[in-house]
């Protein structure tokens, strides 16, 4: 039968799959995955043609976004194709844009979930899911942007946490860390005045989320800003108003300064 | 080593589960279950259990929430202990709640990530992840809550979606249908009269996510409330300004009318 089907790898590498995705992916006639939209950095495309029995063919940025995916439509007219996605695939607004594609070429279309930064980055946190307000990614610094500090702004104003992603370039190999994206933020703070992110505002970094030793630390943006948080991908979360378990959590698994979480509960 | 091992199931049936949960599952000393913070629809104990060699037992509410998971705690000090849950673990709070207790009792602890209704809905509704504000779960009629419309109104004034969970009571084998949460909105709009949730607003019905059939169905709320969408889990997303991707979405997956979508463009 001729469909498309998406599938996410999760977090990390490629054992993030679920075991319907894998056993989907053994049945399938092509095999596609695309590596740009996220880093999985312990990933091993060896490993995962091994247990799937399948020659899986990388789709670069280009060939998804310039070239209508073209290769990927063609193989799923002709039958069971798969695209293999980092995270849970739909999240990354390139794979609507090929859902989309296909349905004009009449190709059915399915969706295997898998892990998403946006879950694991809350569920490492230790914070409540029902108290995020809207997410933001932080652009690198040469494309700068107002719209992280309003968003962040925003949200505090409601009491509301924000999950900031942190834009990444994976063909070029470049990452925004937490680092640069503080400064980043103590730079919009000292234009805009609003006490969002002042240096001693509290901030969440969070590094290789689904991997095996995942950092998650808490502290006020001056001293976070000095932590090694390590290799990519990184995020950060500033909260809102902490609920008096959320400040535990975050000085039990983040070792947040007591007086810190204090302030803000 | 003794340690606790909280690893995700994900949604519908144990399938949802990574590789790495199921290897880590597969050489833990004892292994347990909780499905009471969510649905997995064709969820198969007998299953789980031959893939991963283990006898699994499963903890009630009580086990956990009046015993502070005590049995967890015990075989936790022993060797490596793993809890199955559903979704993507520590998004309930019962999670972080034990996750604490085991810290008090200087038991590590690892999350292996897996799918979460969160971004599953959002994926499966073709809408920006950017674009949601806060999350709300609706609760059942014998339990009014504001809550729900006021959020869904602050969401919809900035412009941003609301992703609404139903609420469950899993033990009593009661679950809040799509139907029924919209009759409490329209009830609530009638008092309000904030426009927020009036016959004529667009809603978006999404029944078992990760399943192989999930119902993804988009359109005024008087026409959503008289479609069947079958066994839950159900989740209902409130869109707020729709990007022009977004409408074309929600036509071409969700059979979402035209001019509803272009209304809300």
């Amino acid at each position: 039968m001729h469909e498309l089907i998406f599938i996410g790898l999760g977090l990390n590498d490629e054992n993030g799959i679920s075991l319907q995705g894998l056993e989907e992916t053994k049945t399938a006639e092509s095999v596609f995955i695309e590596l740009y939209t996220s880093i999985l950095p312990d990933f091993s495309k060896k490993h995962i043609e091994a247990i799937t029995n399948k020659n899986i063919e990388e789709l670069k940025r280009a060939d998804i976004e310039e070239k209508n995916a073209e290769k990927l439509i063609q193989a799923a007219k002709k039958g069971k194709t798969i695209l293999l996605v980092p995270g849970d695939p739909l999240i990354a607004t390139t794979h609507t844009a090929i859902r989309l594609e296909a349905t004009k070429h009449k190709i059915p279309t399915r969706i295997i979930h898998a892990a998403s930064i946006i879950s694991a980055s809350i569920g490492l946190s230790g914070l409540h899911n029902y108290k995020f307000g809207k997410t933001v990614t932080i652009p690198f610094p040469d494309n700068p942007s107002q719209t992280p500090y309003t968003t962040i702004t925003q949200n505090k104003t409601l009491g509301l946490h924000t999950l900031c992603l942190l834009d990444i370039m994976t063909e070029q190999k470049e990452y925004l860390t937490i680092n640069t994206a503080l400064t980043i933020l103590l730079n919009d703070e000292k234009k805009q005045k609003k006490n969002t992110t002042t240096p001693e505002s509290l901030a969440i970094g969070i590094a290789r989320a689904g991997s095996k030793n995942p950092i998650v630390e808490a502290d006020a943006i001056k001293n976070l800003i000095k932590h090694d948080f390590g290799n990519p991908p990184h995020t950060i979360i500033f909260p809102g108003k902490l609920h008096f378990i959320e400040a535990e959590s975050l000085t039990t698994f983040a070792n947040a300064p007591k007086n810190l979480t204090e302030q803000n509960t």
